[in-house]
């Protein structure tokens, strides 16, 4: 029988979920989805993420793809197949297209790239319609350039050992390869915010995190910039800074 | 003795309020800053709102004024007022600042000009993570040139009896000032919106509601700019259309 391959892209609020990943028992957004596309088929859908995002990290542009037989999908617009499973997932998930792809096509194992956005809010008053989206650093005052300063050390190929959790990575690799970090002030809602972009193949576990809580020294001028290639060298977690909270973590896009 | 004059400026989600004026046994954002205030000084305390908005409808830069005795003020810093008002408020009031005014000083009858954003999401993909702060109009599309034509016929002074709720402006006057109208486009948290930009110097009950629900027609092509000075001249609310919902708006800015 022939099968096809689609590509899922979605939006979610990571707040009430226990992460990205399906567990048993509990409230996960693969889970979600699978459970609806299960509901619309009628026999369970295995889906394949392209990033797994940690309990209470969001997704702007998420991807996921799934197969299913030609025949299941002959008299259906992949449109109200958005619709329908929009209908049957949570509020806080958002499936915003669905689109067919080649043979082999796997949204973990085809991207090119993955695209994060932490926002952190600074300063005496703390976010309010953007709280559930953003770290407040409450008081002082941050410096972009110092903390940009940091973030370039960390562009390229690098064991980022000690920017992952202890102990996660055992005996595999803890080499990844940045593409870019960009550190820039947006408005959103009428709060001011700092966003820390970064772009790399792909990511240890709360690597990211870990990396802006790391950068918040910096940028807070606890630490020197330099630091940074200390860090990096030491080769430890417990070099790094603490992990950011996961709320301020956003999976912004994914590249094919 | 001595009356010291007060003016906090705060932000609200509107959502869970029954609007800002306070109503006994209903949760109401100027009921719960007096219930602040009064736990804190002892005593029951007044309040004047710049502008009552209404149940569900949001404030960026609400302004509250009211009075208490030089020395109740005595040892006490504003800031740490302000720290205590938003522990005692719910989470989606934030008391922003507090300053203190000349004598005289009402945060309603001192206001020069009230400033309201509407944001509309406009398309088949619903808002996910500003939902709460926008008005879905699914499909189509919206012609923001030719809502900004029709809104430009509504500058100026005019009898706003079209937009008004019906009867509840009885003989009292319906002519306002609107100083400007401009609708742009803007990204929140990678959602696109478009805003309806109102300042004025005051307003009818739903007027700013009432007015962006009839743009809408206009922007989605269902009428041409013009009839907005038919609606106007009607002096008639059945003229006018539909009243956009609450969530969309949000109180920006008090100028004085």
């Amino acid at each position: 029988m022939q099968t096809k391959t689609l590509a899922a892209e979605l939006s979610y609020i990571g707040t009430d979920f226990h992460g990205f990943a399906r567990q048993q028992g509990l409230a996960t957004i693969q889970g979600a989805l699978e459970d609806a596309l299960a509901t619309v088929f009628r026999h369970p859908v295995e889906t394949v993420g392209a990033g797994r995002t940690d309990s209470g990290v969001h997704a702007y542009g998420q991807v996921v793809s799934f197969q299913l037989e030609a025949d299941e999908l002959a008299n259906r617009q992949l449109s109200s197949l958005v619709n329908s499973l929009n209908a049957l997932t949570p509020d806080s998930i958002l499936i915003r297209s669905i689109a067919e792809k080649p043979e082999g096509f796997s949204a973990r194992f085809s991207a090119v790239s993955r695209e994060y956005r932490y926002r952190i809010v600074v300063g005496d008053i703390p976010p309010l319609f953007i709280a559930p989206f953003a770290w407040w650093l409450s008081g002082g005052y941050i410096n972009v350039s110092l903390m940009q300063e940091a973030a370039d050390l960390l562009v390229g190929e690098h064991d980022f050992r000690s920017f992952c959790v202890a102990g996660s990575a055992q005996d595999r690799s803890t080499v990844r390869e940045i593409s870019s970090i960009n550190i820039f002030g947006m408005d959103h809602l009428g709060e001011s915010c700092i966003v820390v972009q970064v772009i790399g193949n792909a990511f240890l576990h709360s690597m990211i995190r870990i990396m802006v809580g790391t950068l918040a020294e910096v940028g807070l001028g606890r630490r020197d910039p330099q630091w940074l290639a200390e860090v990096l060298a030491a080769e430890n977690r417990q070099a790094a800074g603490q992990t950011a909270p996961a709320q301020g973590l956003t999976l912004w896009r994914v590249r094919y």
